[in-house]
């Protein structure tokens, strides 16, 4: 069933450099794994690594398991020095700084620094987080918002961990509504200084991540004043420790302790009394202060200059995306390979006890997830892949980048979910197992459980991609906006549904073909699949549309959007279910291996009937399903379980994450006689 | 909108002995309590106590917080030690053992010592979990299953605690399988002994609460032989720790380590080597040797043996009910609180930020979820009772026991279930502040979650509910017997859904008078909702039982309830709805109080509305609810939210923690000023 390790037979696809930056020696070395894969598991990974399969490939061959995955039982202060340590080792092995300029020793690769951000969550997510607040978001803020100066001065220092980072957005008082922000950048002319304020209980910055412990830096986020006015939300780099660890003068640092999970990220406060830093230190790229010291900014309106910084958080959502995702697969493949080797309850006339994955309830619980995981790989591929794109183009083109950002916050919110469902699930279908922290699972679900909720809570995301689709990407965004939202659909709303999918060429074809046979040929038609899927989006949107405008010269607009919220998180879901489909259908349409295709062909059937399933209610409720195919869904829903699961150690192998990276004692060859009934001593 | 503190109103019930059994001061006090509550709240309390309200509201009136909550941040074995502590003082407080006989402390009060169990969880589950280990299992195993010899030699020491127990059922081989453990009770007639051992690494006993540290004293299950002959499983006391802690000859003691929560709990393996305990050491209730060495026992059939012995877990069942249920109601009432005093985002035309409360989205997350947590409450409150009825009743009526066995693991499954979703929701509904452990949500996510699998895993549970469903509850059970349920169901079916429910004249009142109303009338009818549950249990049951006659004579009857595992638990779930939803209506009946009951007969609305729309999907297949009445639903329970909405204090208070005891630091005064932006330093 397994072929013995070789040399990776796929080659680096010739527009990606898969070198890694920082190691010449990694790089000299072709991908080789000690891995040993069955053909098809083999063929999955490579039908699911799209344009930066070969980077996760060179990692997955090259990173020892071990520098990637944490003792559960190491205690707070000694799993945070692990995470600190294997920050460093990161940038050893390449895993580092690719988005950053090359000048400043990166690739300029956005796309793939997403790719590097993810294979860390193959092994840990408390160093996954740790380098995302690191490299990504500090370093990506003074990336995306600073300018040459700002690049020269802050980054090296980053690259090499003399300095580490963090991000100092959220406080007290506001998270999710970012405008609002309470800390305070004045500037004082009399010194050319920007005096950096916390002026209320509520405006201490607060869950910073290396703020207890580690960072010498923030990026700090407060409203700019220059000359009694205020110009909106900048972003300022203030030094908050010296090299010593000790609090710069006017900073005071707290520890916000033990967590749900993420052991190694010391997340902490900080409180700014009157900090004064240079001028400079503020990232002026969108807007700063000139040496008269008068405002400056390309962009007129303050609203849109602050959507313009906000946008650079889509590349942090794409990562947290990614990263949900791959702790989603690593459940699964932990829930899963114990299935095929733990058995339970004799079977009348069958020999030994029966495998739990035998059991269609098991197969029901743990191949659907599967399928949807196989789902999520490719939208985040798609949304890696065209985050690159975008930064590629020499110039920006606004509707497309609105779009990219609106599907990265619904992915986000649509892969957190899902994660955090599906590890409690893997979780409980692995029983008493499943809850020592040595077999993987429950580290797993305290570590990933947050990511609902930072980097944009998940309901909040999902009213943005509602506001993005109303507006049709017209409208600049990146915060919760009600009025805008009612206002939004009160204009001539259309069109911009189908212009969104026109895109794919293939979907519209197979949706077409669909349309002209009856409902009795169509249970496993693509086409049918696909047309369900944009008739639910397309509807829910149009009656949302509808629903706002009726209220549009409500003087409450607040009562006018709140009493249709339901309504417009079931819009932004139906758009996310209908983007993940067609991302599934696009990616399996690229693969050329036939038998490969057909087993991706059954998962996406079983992703998309899965969903049809759950939302039968709707459905149904709008006569877009009879009574008897609602039946026959979930009927056909077993019969592809009972097919898929032949092949269920290859689907996990396709998954991707190598069996030690997933850092579970009991699938381990040396326990497994404790699972195996009537073993001898 | 709060009362000051008084002195509780209410009196004891005159039937309920309030009296704490090892602490003649606390029985002296009449309970009062330092919490504010709004009179709705304290009303509320009221209503949903029960039997065993007055012993509740002791508790909360005389246990100080401080002794039942744990600091999160306690390493591991910190935790163990404060909780072993901690189980010290439950005696000293009378919280312990009421379920014991009343020659050896107790009160002979099983109920009793389910609330004295849930008690404990309003403060702190590893306490919960060790003392259910302690005073329940291995308490409650020598209690039941043992003599008055066994009684007086092994009770007295754990209720002093001068002996620490624990219960050694599952082995690494065998969870939920328990008539195939594989540690053997070997009868040495030469020397009058008992030989205790492990023979294969999978017959190791694991995740034994207390066995990794404290205990002396293991109830072990395994297989008797006597003369060569096995009789099935029994249990003896072994001693596996001498006073000083050592292992006793022969054992070998491990510990399992950290694990997803719980961390006052030591769970540990035990495997035996030859080890010897006298004959009297067998708890030989149903079955022993006598002092000819032969085996004896009253019940012929090593079948109905077993499942009389497994019948003694359903205490255990409904105390983790009862656990799970309040783990629920500690989130909720958190989540509940802060959203109460959390804003975010400015409305348009509304003075300051929006209470988290006001939105849609979170009345939807929270509200239906307090509707649902008072509908366990009943339902538990009825299981309690019962439990004590059916203990206090001079002949035992085994179709009742086997129903109380039924409703018991259904109510397990179904309660700890909600807690997992719940628990998570709420965290997440709480943003990065839930995420810190000092906020209480995710050390008690951690801490509930195995509760989903131990005690019996839900999945094996819900197959036991069906299992009894099918054969009336005239069938012996407590495992799984796949040959069984098929062929139970091939017998004659029918009847027995209508006796379950005739006992209920209400119910068949409120359902009768709905029958005779059109569709129009009926959304907030009582009789409408019963009808629904009642109609879809009925259906689902009955083809279940026609699709597994059908199959009745395969050879393969794995292959034929394996087919049908998913209908068979959908058969348990609806089953469990119905039984909830009684429970509650039930429970409403009774509240006297006019301004309470309209409350709770909204919450009921909620609660059955809620369930029908989860299965929109269903009632509509399988033509019980039309489009118009599925859309319909939905906007009822946003209506019943908003209505809801103005009580949401006083409807968390009624869910019976004191706010103290929820271990959260964000609900505190003292951090109040962080969460309310722009006020001053």
């Amino acid at each position: 069933m397994t072929t013995s390790a070789q040399p990776q037979t796929h080659t680096p696809q010739p527009d990606t450099d898969v070198s890694m930056p920082a190691s010449a020696d990694a790089a000299a070395t072709r991908p080789q794994s000690d891995e040993e894969l069955t053909d098809l598991g083999e063929a999955l990974r490579r039908a699911t690594g799209g344009r930066y399969g070969p980077v996760r490939d060179l990692a997955r061959a090259t990173v020892p398991a071990s520098t990637m995955v944490r003792d559960p039982e190491l205690t707070m202060p000694e799993a945070r020095e692990w995470t600190t340590d294997a920050l460093r080792r990161l940038i050893e092995l390449g895993m580092a700084g690719s988005g950053f300029p090359v000048a400043q020793g990166g690739l300029d690769d956005v796309g793939r620094s997403c790719v590097d951000f993810e294979m860390t969550a193959h092994g840990d997510l408390s160093l996954t987080v740790k380098s995302g607040v690191h490299f990504g978001l500090y370093g990506g803020a003074v990336t995306a918002l600073g300018t040459q100066w700002h690049h020269e001065t802050f980054l090296p220092p980053i690259l090499s961990m003399e300095q580490v980072g963090c991000y100092a957005m959220t406080e007290f008082g506001h998270g999710s509504d970012v405008a609002s922000l309470e800390t305070t950048h004045t500037y004082d002319a009399a010194t050319d200084e920007i005096v950096v304020h916390s002026p209320t209980p509520s405006s201490t910055k607060t869950y910073i991540g290396a703020a207890a412990h580690d960072a010498h830096v923030a990026a700090v986020y407060g409203q700019l004043v220059v000359d009694g006015e205020s110009h909106g939300v900048h972003v300022v780099v203030v030094p908050i420790r010296d090299e010593d660890g000790r609090p710069a003068p006017g900073v005071t640092l707290g520890d916000n302790g033990a967590k749900g999970g993420l052991a190694g990220v010391d997340n902490g406060t900080i409180t700014f009394d009157q900090v004064r830093v240079p001028r400079s230190h503020l990232l002026n790229r969108y807007g700063g202060i000139d040496d008269e010291g008068r405002y400056v900014s390309d962009i007129d309106s303050d609203g849109k200059r602050f959507f313009t910084m906000l946008g650079t958080l889509v590349r942090g959502r794409i990562c947290v995306a990614a990263g949900a995702a791959t702790a989603s697969r690593k459940a699964l493949s932990i829930a899963t390979r114990y299935a095929l080797r733990r058995r339970q309850f004799s079977a009348p006339g069958h020999d030994g006890e029966v495998l739990l994955l035998d059991y269609l309830a098991h197969q029901r619980k743990l191949i659907p997830g599967i399928a949807t995981a196989y789902a999520h790989m490719f939208a985040v591929n798609e949304l890696t892949d065209r985050l690159q794109e975008l930064h590629e183009m020499p110039t920006k083109d606004q509707e497309a980048q609105r779009e990219l950002e609106t599907r990265a916050a619904g992915l986000k919110a649509v892969t957190t979910r899902f994660s955090n469902d599906t590890i409690q699930m893997c979780r409980e279908a692995c029983g008493g197992a499943g809850y020592l922290a040595e077999n993987g699972l429950t580290t797993l679900r305290g570590d990933a459980d947050v990511f609902a909720t930072f980097e944009g809570d998940n309901t909040v995301l999902l009213q943005l991609v509602a506001k993005g689709l109303l507006s049709g990407y017209k409208e600049m965004w990146g915060d919760l906006d009600m009025r805008g939202m009612v206002q939004f659909a009160a204009r001539a709303f259309g069109g911009q549904f189908v212009e969104a999918t026109a895109a794919r060429p293939l979907v519209e074809r197979l949706r077409s073909a669909a349309a002209r046979k009856g409902e009795d040929d169509t249970l496993l038609d693509r086409g049918w699949h696909l047309a369900m899927f944009a008739d639910r989006e397309r509807h829910v949107l149009e009656t949302l549309a509808t629903r706002l405008r009726r209220r549009a010269d409500d003087r409450d607009s607040f009562e006018a959007f709140n009493s249709a919220q339901d309504h417009v998180l079931l819009a932004a879901r139906t758009h996310m279910d209908r983007f993940v489909l067609e991302a599934f259908v696009t990616g399996v349409e690229a693969c050329e291996d036939e038998q490969v295709r057909e087993v991706l062909e059954r998962l996406c059937t079983l992703y998309a009937l899965s969903s049809i399933d759950a939302d039968a209610g709707w459905f149904q409720a709008h006569n877009r399903m009879s009574a008897g195919r609602a039946k026959a869904v979930i009927a056909q829903i077993n019969t592809l379980c009972a097919e898929l699961r032949p092949q269920a150690l290859e689907l996990v192998e396709g998954l991707g994450i190598p069996e030690p990276w997933l850092n579970s004692q009991m699938l381990r060859d040396e326990t497994a006689a404790r699972w195996t009934p009537g073993a001898p001593v």
